[in-house]
């Protein structure tokens, strides 16, 4: 069975996301989030963040992001995020344009996570000099791009750094649901206790077709929000087809559902490639997503073999692996055989 | 029957588009356009423009307009449109945004067409000099936001005046079908073979769930949309989720039968008004959207019998109906014998 | 003896500016306004306008204005200001650029001065509603782009009803002076006595070389300046070389004297004009600038005989005519014969 | 004689320019650049560059090289410079605001040199990926922020890797002079034979008062800049007393003269220094500043007998020294003395 690893952005949608979606298609509903299903999914995240929020859907990651984060910086600021995120890497100069032209400053840190003694640095770094963006807000990316998950405890260290020096806190939870799970508390921990101002709570990798949720807990950044939407393009006029998926996300667990199943593969595929001695892990994966560098002709292999992934982007060898909601076992199991039959081809060649 | 003219956006998506969009969610597909049903779409709409076109699919209307526009104007340029255009009235400032604070000029025009005299008082208005903005593009709704529809000849009026002092013309066709089909004639014919450059080919209003798709003619525009798309935050990483959507619309003439059933419950509608004497048809409904004025009181006997419908927005006594895909006609009818009723015991009282 | 009304732009500053730059440019100062001038000149302008303002030196009016307003409005507000004020017909399009896209709506009103009662009908419109820009802040140019000055009352008028809306004032005060000799008030009654939220005191026209100074009233206001000030690339390194400009200004009333001599000017010119039957002033000149309307070849006679002003823009025969400090009274004198004789000549012909 | 070595902008300006500016400001001259002065000065610099180039005149170091660049990035191109240049550390968020939201990104290189290995893994970057900001131009400091000056050799190979990338070079010639006096070659030498097509040409740190020219060389980009800095609220309305400021810089060789002093005084002043063993040269100064150690106690006993410099902001002991058009030469002489009379206290102890 030759399944796909390049990302969880591959695979489609949850049926009950589907069911939800055309259920709330038929009828009437006012437009722009002015419908009950709308409502509704504030309520269900204000319950699920033990905690009275804000939320804003819109339809993609990016724009969940950088809408987020200009409510927190002014244009003449400066957002500090890891080197490698997927906000300084992926998404263009969306995060400049929305910000109105503020400065985004990569961190350094050790498995893609901000460093928080290098953030301390850089937090109080000409504050008041006109001459100077000043320090304004920080995004963490919630798994980050390598793979890897911020203990709670981690996040503390990065948000008290941040607070202290009265910077906003945003989190890039594209892939919240697998951090949580790898994390085992809830999501109110890993958000507003730890300190996080606004997520970006994202599904569309995990199992809906395109909604994610800006999540407000510091509600003295909701109101610009609104406008801000707006003028990015970003309201839908038929809201509640977003809500609904949404509101199905949350409905009987889906979210975690999809996520454990997602976090699992990649916990079988991970503890199998590291038997075949010549894989190796380079980040140890804490959730869905896994980097290792494979031995000269591997990969070629796999691909020959049909399966799916990026390489050749980093590191000479260095693969990206990621798991979704709907990898199946067999296929991780398949991908686990082939790298080993290539492993025996070798020694014995 | 109650219905309601509210919008045609207060309605879902049409079976077919759902039973496509689930379709397209199984198995997986690249993601960010990189798929066959986005190449196909392009295939589509290039047939069906008789033209070979470029396209980029957003959600959202407001996202189609202004970057479309963006990659027509210069930051120092100025946007012709009809004063009563949605993007001067109902965008918040999406179009300064995209483009970079561009000027957006309204321009007079009875039922909300451009007056082309008007207008080229403007195109030629302070070319060249450094204080003024600089006429660079004009923006034509068909169908307009008062439910007028532009005859090939007036488009041809307008795009001529543009293009003879250099301006490139965008078409907000969030109506596009309503409007094609009022005027009986070819995609092309209302397009580039009248001038235009860029198209919002809009489809959610009729009957898609999220999908609208930039169409460029004049492909010299197209290459900085792709970026402008994504650092908008508009680049779906699902995108086929999209593209299935549209894919179902231009498929067995969905989009020509829906607008046609939208066109045809408000030719009813405004047939039936025209029998009851008090009402007065402020502009001629070309499409699915009529503007009359009724007699004191008959709004409110109207929404307390159940129909639901925008007033109170414009001139004492102005409302707005708009039809959709899936009006029914029963309740056409009913909305004609409820607005007699009311007539009826006014003339008895 | 041939003068030029063309613009109060076209003079040079004053002897006392001069001296001042240059005992300025003697020795070393702090850069960036860290310097002794640049305080006395807060100092100075506190005094004058009997208020503790902050301030920031600027070298062009447009800067003035458009960084005052940024600090106005968020970039999804409007702006309100008069259909033909300098800030919407002559600074291309840097209000946008510098509020981040906001839009700038033109409200009419006779000779050049926003009417109240349609800026109240615009103040309230659509508040809170996403689609559309929210009113924000009044711009009124005072004097006026016609030349025209508004009487404290009228000033009240409509600061009345941006304050009960909610709206910020500034006041384009490229003809402070001028203005305000006019009126025969103090700064302060023109200015935050009457509402005025920021000014942007012009003295490039009246006397230095190039020196503005935004002085906030609402100091809630200023803390961004700076900032944007920075950004905007209007921080000078030198800033003791525009302080000392100001300074000058302020020292010994040169600024009122300048605007005196300006305002006479005009008036012995108008005074002329008005004997003169053909001619006809179209809005009484308050203070130095006058639009009249002069008989077919009257025009062509002055310009042919060695005067210079700006004709051919506005409706037919309409000319445009300014003093300055500089405007010598001969000129005036030799300017209202040369106009004489034009009409006695066409008289006896 | 205690003199200040804090920067070359807390000098004046030169007398020449002095005269020539009054000189200018007699008599009426048409305002906005429409003056003889700036088109002489164009002249003036065609001939000194050997090459028909286009002149845009402001009155800041910030808005010469932000405009500039402005010219030469779509808001979703990435410029390249130093990680310690001027425009990434000094100019707030100016880059961004002008560039309507690019990505500045730094490059490592030693003496605040950009390396041209490190440039040449940067410039094809992701080129053509919607996801990532675009390589489209490099900006250059000349001199550099450490007061280093780039051989030919060295532009020649910036220029190179950025010309086959397909990159636009940027020059920001805040100390033009003195760097071209350092290399003694010709201007054109330095800027366009060498790959250049826009130089910041700066005139206010070496002897104006507030006077930088755009010069450009690659002509396709001229076009916009009139439009940007009027946008930008940079041109002046008096333009010919910038102008008058930049004819009296570059009239019998001032320019030369001024920096040639500046950089004799740099010589000097690194001559004795060297010769105090405790001191150590950090980078060797090649223009008009330097940076070095000093020992512990030194800087503080210089401030104390009245010298004034910039410390405190890098590394333990390092200050900067720089030398301006007007620093004396019993200044210099004094200094070293002083540190020198430190040394030998300190020995003594």
């Amino acid at each position: 069975m030759k399944v796909a690893f390049t990302s969880d952005n591959i695979a489609g949608a949850s049926d009950s996301v589907w069911q939800a979606m055309m259920k709330a298609s038929q009828g009437d509903a006012m437009p722009y989030g002015n419908d009950d299903t709308t409502a509704e999914v504030t309520t269900m995240l204000s319950a699920l963040f033990e905690c009275d929020v804000d939320v804003f859907l819109v339809s993609t990651g990016t724009a969940a992001n950088v809408l987020s984060i200009s409510a927190m910086t002014p244009p003449w600021g400066s957002v500090l995020c890891h080197s490698e995120s997927h906000l300084l890497n992926d998404e263009s100069t969306a995060p400049e344009f929305y910000t109105g032209g503020a400065r985004f400053v990569g961190i350094g840190g050790a498995d893609a996570k901000i460093d928080p003694v290098m953030l301390k640095k850089m937090v109080n770094q000409k504050v008041g000099d006109v001459h100077s963006c000043q320090p304004s807000a920080v995004s963490i990316s919630q798994v980050t791009e390598v793979g890897s998950v911020y203990s709670l405890e981690e996040l503390r260290a990065i948000t008290h750094v941040s607070k202290e020096a009265g910077l906003l806190v945003h989190m890039d939870g594209a892939r919240f649901a697998n951090a949580l799970l790898s994390l085992d508390c809830t999501p109110a921990q890993m958000t507003w206790k730890a300190g996080v101002d606004i997520v970006s709570f994202g599904a569309t990798k995990n199992g809906t077709m395109a909604a994610e949720a800006i999540v407000v807990f510091n509600k003295t950044l909701s109101k610009e929000l609104g406008f801000r939407r707006k003028r990015g393009g970003h309201l839908h006029s038929k809201m509640r087809l977003l809500s609904s998926q949404m509101k199905a996300y949350l409905t009987d667990d889906l979210w975690r559902k999809n996520a454990a199943h997602a976090n699992a593969m990649m916990a079988l595929l991970q503890a199998g490639l590291a038997t075949i001695s010549s894989v190796k892990i380079n980040t140890p994966a804490q959730a869905n997503m896994l980097f290792c560098t494979l031995p000269e002709g591997m990969a070629e292999y796999l691909l020959a073999a049909g399966f799916a992934f990026y390489g050749g982007r980093w590191e000479k060898g260095v693969v990206r692996l990621v798991t979704s909601f709907r990898t199946p076992q067999e296929g991780v199991e398949a991908f686990i055989d082939c790298a080993r039959q290539f492993e025996a081809g070798t020694d014995q060649g």
